[in-house]
């Protein structure tokens, strides 16, 4: 079986890349971090045989030969790119786990029937670059590929660039290799585990989300003597918005409504002068799709109402929808069954954060492994898992990916 | 009388230094351009025979003698900065049509008893280094020279260094030269004169107006798998008490209780990622102090309340307060006698912006004069004051300074 110690310490030397103050990890897609933290990796890969190609949107494949190199590989992976403030685990342990189940088949000397692959996948977070799982989403084809190189950073730098000066545009055609099947392993970056006393989460889907881009235009003015009722304050409005979504998705006694507000902007804010110009980013999730809906248009509402109240036009711009996924479900058994053959406390749960895994599933039968995570933490600092989860969520990956592989 | 054309001219022709996009002027406090402006003045001091001084403030003294030149001068001024985007009046009027009574007088070769002073005050907006109005108050003894010096700005430079930069880090001490009156003619900044048809705004006094600095303290967490009750969502707290001041300050049917929140900054923002740390400016004014008091307590009532209903830590800094001013009965009484005598409508009313007036009637008997400005719009590219407004405004000023000057 796996061991759980080297898995631990390839962790932890990754995170030394791109360290931040407080024990987390700032390695932003494509940026020189992340460049170094992929360049670590394959040389770990290439001391144990590994080859590897890289696609145009900069997806990494790692590839373990197999007795049948003639059929498609069983693949697993996630990615390497963290929030600003990320933490040491998220991605980072989906993509090491399956560097841990190469080594472990290496040196046992194994080789399985149906060739191996790791994939790294660009861009997942979306942080630098909107939408998350861009480049997965370009493999599994709701992207064009022209597309996305074409997106833009906060800087104005586009994902190509960033490819090109990061030294990771390949040019293998963007949904090659095809695969046989993926398995992903990831921290929960929830709660429910943890509170459950559950070790391993089988996930059968991931619940769906819509981002937005909100503008909120009024007119900038003087703080002190343009009376209340004459203003037209962007911000007033904004968080107009912002409360009443909050205490709609704090209504829902079922806990599925979620609602975030991650950004907002004033343009050319000053202590004295009535924001004139807002954009604010909003995320709505659900497990429902037609729930998702009814939510999108809670939102409208809520954004019109939130404009009329002071004076302030809006607009809003649908930037990304991922549906509420279902995973496969001859793959959802193979975790089920490694975990049920480990003996430990599980749950069959959705996902709640959007994961390479969901565009994968598109185009190839797909499952999740999930661990839990300290007090639910994730997109922060200080996210951490137990060597011991985490070794364990390593043995269930490699122990589907061999029934799979060699089934 | 004074030229309406040529003051105007020069309005247009200072504008011309940091232009913005749509036809406003960006001279940030102490930058290069804020420089170019204060140099372009003394040009035209210079040609008229004037003198100059800088104190170690970098308020600007310049100087046109009068036939006792050991009594106190009579001063008028303003200042040149502006904000972010700003328009071409704030300020600017008051410093030009101080130019303007000295090329009047140079014109007509009138020398006035008293000697007179126009005088550019420092960093008034407040929006390079907090706060607003820091180097008139200096020079009135509410700050320290020390303090002033090492205020920052949003880059750390302190204003000190910003000072030698530029070119007017001065050796006059501050508080130096004492003055026999100041009057300082303004754009009032907001809708009152303009609506009620009026073209002059005898000033009798300034609103109260205090400054906070407030942090909320949450958790960063993951926007998809964290539950909305176990969220200790920082912009959801800050939304909460956005709304309830702004909720307050509508309540106030007479219209005296103003709240601005013009900066809102997220830290590590990212999409998907619950705010963790928020800080937020808050600016609160009333024309009676007493009330201002009781709007400083109920904020604080509603930034404790928010910070519990979201469970998130909030802490205050109240960085500025500048109480209610009433200004010097002579100098107001010499204002309206001014604009009575040219016959044209006018009200007494508060000063609702802060301005250089307020620390130096601390030190020498003041008042302001108001003119009109189109819908009440400043703080903002598209201010405007017509030419005949800005004209009568320079002409009462003219009016009421020789007045105290040969009185
Ligand atoms: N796992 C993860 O952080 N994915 C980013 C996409 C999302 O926001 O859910
Ligand atoms: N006149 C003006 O814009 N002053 C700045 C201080 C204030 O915020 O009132």
């Amino acid at each position: 079986s796996i061991d759980g110690q080297r898995l631990w310490d390839t962790l932890m030397a990754m995170a030394e890349i791109g360290p931040t103050a407080n024990g987390g990890s700032c390695r932003l897609a494509l940026t020189p971090e992340d460049a170094a933290g992929r360049r670590l990796l394959l040389d770990w890969c290439e001391a144990i045989g590994c080859t590897w190609r890289v696609d145009r949107v900069g997806n990494l494949f790692i590839r373990r030969e197999g007795r049948r190199d003639d059929l498609d590989p069983v693949a697993t992976g996630s990615h390497l790119d963290t929030q600003p403030k990320g933490g040491r685990f998220d991605g980072i342990l989906g993509v090491l786990a399956g560097l841990e189940v190469f080594r472990t088949l290496h040196d046992r000397g194994i080789v399985t029937e149906r060739p191996l692959e790791l994939v790294v996948w660009t861009n997942e977070e979306g942080s630098r670059f909107a939408p998350a799982m861009v480049a997965s989403g370009t493999y599994a084809g709701e992207f064009a590929v022209e597309d996305t190189l074409s997106r833009r950073d906060a800087d104005g730098v586009t994902l190509g660039e960033a490819l090109e000066a990061c030294g990771f545009a390949g040019d293998l055609p963007v949904g090659k290799p095809r695969l046989d099947g993926f398995f992903e392993l990831h921290i929960e970056q929830g709660p429910v585990l943890e509170d459950a006393g559950e070790t391993i989460g089988v996930v059968t889907g991931v619940q769906g989300m819509r981002w937005f881009d909100v503008t909120f235009s009024g007119q900038s003015a003087h703080a002190g003597p343009t009376p209340m009722r004459l203003r037209r304050d962007a911000l007033a409005a904004a968080a107009r918005l912002i409360d009443r979504l909050q205490a709609h998705a704090l209504a829902d006694a079922s806990g599925d409504t979620k609602v975030t507000c991650g950004c907002l902007d004033i343009e050319a804010a000053s202590r004295n002068v009535i924001p004139g110009q807002v954009r604010l980013t909003v995320d709505l999730r659900h497990v429902v799709e037609a729930e998702l809906d009814a939510l999108e248009a809670l939102f409208e509402q809520e954004l019109a109402a939130a404009g009329e109240a002071f004076g302030v036009g809006v607009s809003r711009e649908r930037i990304w929808a991922s549906p509420v996924v279902a995973f496969a479900p001859e793959c959802i058994a193979a975790v089920e069954d490694a975990t049920r053959a480990r003996g430990v406390p599980y749950r069959r749960m959705m996902s709640g954060a959007g994961h390479d895994a969901v565009y994968v599933s598109r185009v190839a039968p797909t499952s999740m492994i999930f661990i839990p995570c300290r007090d639910g933490i994730s997109h922060n600092e200080a996210e951490y898992a137990t060597p011991e989860h985490c070794a364990l969520g390593a043995q269930v990956l490699f122990d589907a990916m061999l029934a799979r592989a060699d089934r």
